[in-house]
């Protein structure tokens, strides 16, 4: 299981405002059944299956394009550990338990 | 007003586990009074304005080498908007709105 | 066709030189036939069919777990553009050409 | 010394291309004289004191809001390693040594 940030931008768009390129990326999560998600004012993060998780991506990354864009920066930030299962929630309690 | 998401990871660690790490950079963030910050699974948001959240991300950046490291990678990415003031519960709630 | 750049870093080595895992993911990319890329100080830069780099990437992602890391970092950033066609060369040239 | 990568993106520009912004940023670049700086298809890497580095990246930053943009995101990457010196030439010989 990973952990995997991703943060899609159109480039070129008139508007400085993204977020309704981010509001339909995220549709393409709400119908994956096996990942979960969370959305931060910088990104979205990902929790569950490497390829499945960078298949749900590939689909997000198409998102702006089809909304009239014509080009689309996509980073995408991969934490893999497997000498243990590690959740986003397991994450972020163990810095927090360490304060 | 900026957002920034900072990560902050020693390299060459003998172990697999960051976060005391993490939860040494964030005591930083604890005595800065003029930015708000949040932790997420992938790095901590920072909103505020930028040169004081770039010292902060700076003095952050030696603590790994204070605790023993010899290679420190640190990723910042800046989103500066000056045309609208947008905290980061606005960009969250600005995509929700859209759902 | 679209321009990637990646860098795959195991966390929790014991050593701080990181070089012979970069040099075992490019042993990867030295097999695909279908893309360009070029090494640089932080990462490699990949030209090509999307599908095909994100193939490529997934591969050199294991490539650090099959030598004994147990928790890999990997960065990936897409520049994909569709309005014209765009080299690695391009971007340079055009850059260099506006000095 | 550090090595660090910077890419700065004007958001909500009305054309996709993006290079008129990208060689007035390294105008910064060439008016200093204690770093050295290569630019990539993704971006510009640039060697010397982390400090200086920085302070010439904070100076980019603007470049694209003095050209009318009003949003901009930058990122950093910076590579910094104290047990011993490494330049932008040493990485990539390390890797390419070991092929």
């Amino acid at each position: 299981m990973a952990i995997v940030e991703v943060t899609i931008v159109p480039l070129g768009t008139k508007s400085t405002s993204l977020s309704k390129y981010v509001a339909d990326c995220h549709k393409v999560l709400q119908s994956e059944k096996k990942i979960k998600y969370q959305l931060t004012p910088m990104g979205t993060i990902i929790e569950g299956d490497l390829d499945v998780i960078l298949q749900a991506i590939r689909k997000m990354h198409e998102v702006p394009f089809k909304k009239g864009a014509f080009r689309v920066s996509t980073t995408i930030r991969i934490d893999d550990r497997r000498d243990k299962v590690s959740t986003m929630k397991d994450k972020v309690d163990s810095v927090i338990n360490k304060f």
